[in-house]
């Protein structure tokens, strides 16, 4: 077992990678890899991490996981503030990385949305604050669903990081244009504070609709389990 | 093992997911995504569901695998009904929240066709119902061969829900233009009862096909692998 | 170990697969999904099929392949022609079937080439028959020494169907532009008896081709691992 | 183990596919399966090697991984120069072939830029040097992380190819725009060599940082995982 200073700055490190990896991919080559691409992306942050760092942190990346794991009794309540600090600022650093790359092409401008989510007239395909908040809650409670199924002790060992980062990828694949994808309020908060104005306005949804889907799966996951015999 | 209202709970949950997935990224980001996003995300749903309830329920979320894997004598026949029940009610559940969450664009209309399945007309392509027909219970034959073959006990350990999944995915990749893909008649249910006329009077193509290729391959499976010495 | 005449039509079924799979979903699909969807396809008929009937046969599903491991003493050179025969079958079938699907589609023609591989005015981006030669025994050289890596005792367990199929996805992205990508005689020669005339007048390239790259695979392939100490 | 010399053929073969597979697929079949066909294929480059001759040299294919896994400890720096010089080799022979293919297509031309990493003017973007640079830095940093993370002893066995090699298609979903992605200085040669003026006069920029990136990665992990208890 590692040092939660250790765990959290795995965390840390983790997170910036989903979001260097997932909102990079949006911002610098969206246009050219399509939606498709950017799914793929943001899996693919997420399956490297599980391998590089499960066996340090756990490889939660998100506040919602970690609160979804909390409530599921899968990861100390204790720890959770610390991670989801750890997490949103290796958010923001990513998102200051991907700043600065995206800025040395002519013509770069936040005003363009960076990688934020949104609803309404700042959801990609226009989708109203309903859909969206519906939107959220179901496929957080989703990936919630697939990351304690796959990590539970009856299912195949390994395979948990190609389920979870692939499950994150199918997320993308459907939601994307609804509210440009979040189920992760740290990846939403550093978009947000690089776009300001709407993108903050807005970013409470992020951090609501998640956790209501993470806590769901954690209340609801353990109960389907409980009556094995 | 879990006990039957368990594990149809997970296989509900399962297929709602199935279809979500599958179903929701056509209608949501199908302009986006295209027929191969599509494909993969048809088959991330049943990859990361077998990771997440394959040790629950086995994981069919398909009335033709639960009665191709009853044939083979895989699966108690008496409890197919059951399965098949709450594999058509979490399709349905699917439907209801894509509907919720498309309704949320202006311009949604079920009269485009939803996710549905069909042929002559309404085949993606405008394939005819022979066509379709033919298509449908060859796909669904090999996706049973793949199944029983790859959840066969010399078959390397953990890796079934990467060849099911990824096959269905290729199933999609083969046949979306054709008939939409359905080979699951739970998929096809739970958007024909949204569609309504044409959906509904071409939805016994896809019980009838999917089940008849899933038959097959319950009886012929078993014949390949007798001879073992 | 299974007998022959059930490994040979476990491999009539797989190369039916692979046929179906990748040639139709170029034939049915190509418009919509893209070289790099047909890419896919093709490699996801190995994978399946791998972890499906890997166990019974082995899963040549190329005479290639049959050659090249048995060049490499992976596979009793007297069984090779019987393999060989039962994969051009399973072929054959596939495309019969891809053309009775097909056929529903009007305006469908074999004269449109159906999947054939060719060089010249035949190959898709218009490649020369040297061009086309060099890149199928190459391609099908490096498709071996993947196969025979892969599955090599020290390699890890389970794994080989992932790398191998993949593996051919990855040929494919490379190559569709050049020759349709062969770098299976069988799969080649299920096209060309459909499409006729220049079909076959090629035909001889996508054996000669893939024959001596795989034969060369088998010698050095085991040179590399005979120093092993 | 295996002799110094055998591991080296290995690296120039391995490095050998993953210029054919990545940079051959970019110019060859780049205009039909975009970036992200790119991406995906050079990822599966590495996934196929790491599978077939991991078990024989570890399955390096890069400088810039090899000199990040001598200052982690993780492979004898008195082996850094033979490998990289292996590696460069195989890099060459690869472009050669691509080079010899290409050149079978009407109007094929060394001028439109082969696969060679570029900044500026040269970028597929257009982006700075200084982007560039950041980019290349940030990127193979992250690819040393994945790779000494999945192959510790802690990860799943088995699964680092998968890791790895999906780590590098991510890499590409975010950078190609960037500076066509190189994080591999011997990639990086073996275009440049090709194209001459420009190119050559960049290349140092894409030795430059992926080494720094690798450097920093061989020392920044091991002081995330030596606090273990």
């Amino acid at each position: 077992m590692y040092s939660l200073k250790i765990r959290c700055v795995a965390e840390t490190f983790g997170t910036f990678w989903l979001v260097l990896g997932g909102c990079g991919s949006a911002v610098l080559a969206g246009s050219f890899i399509g939606y498709a691409g950017v799914a793929l992306a943001f899996g693919l942050t997420v399956l490297t991490m599980a391998y590089a760092i499960g066996h340090i942190s756990g490889c939660h990346l998100n506040p919602a996981v970690t609160i979804g794991l909390s409530v599921g009794k899968r990861f100390p309540l204790k720890e959770a503030i610390p991670y989801i600090i750890a997490q949103v600022i290796g958010g923001i650093i990513a998102a200051a990385v991907i700043y600065v790359i995206a800025s040395g092409q002519t013509g770069f401008s936040l005003a363009d949305g960076f990688a934020a989510n949104g609803v309404g007239e700042h959801s990609p395909a226009k989708y109203s604050l309903l859909a969206g908040m519906v939107c959220e809650i179901v496929m957080t409670f989703a990936f919630l669903m697939i990351i304690m199924g796959s990590t539970h002790s009856k299912a195949p060992v390994g395979f948990a990081p190609i389920a979870i980062g692939l499950g994150l990828t199918l997320i993308h694949l459907i939601s994307i244009p609804v509210t440009n994808t979040s189920v992760n309020p740290a990846r939403a908060t550093s978009q947000a504070i690089f776009v300001q104005g709407w993108a903050l306005e807005q970013l409470w949804i992020f951090w609501v609709g998640p956790i209501i889907g993470a806590v769901l799966a954690g209340i609801i996951y353990p109960l389907l389990c409980k009556n094995d015999k």
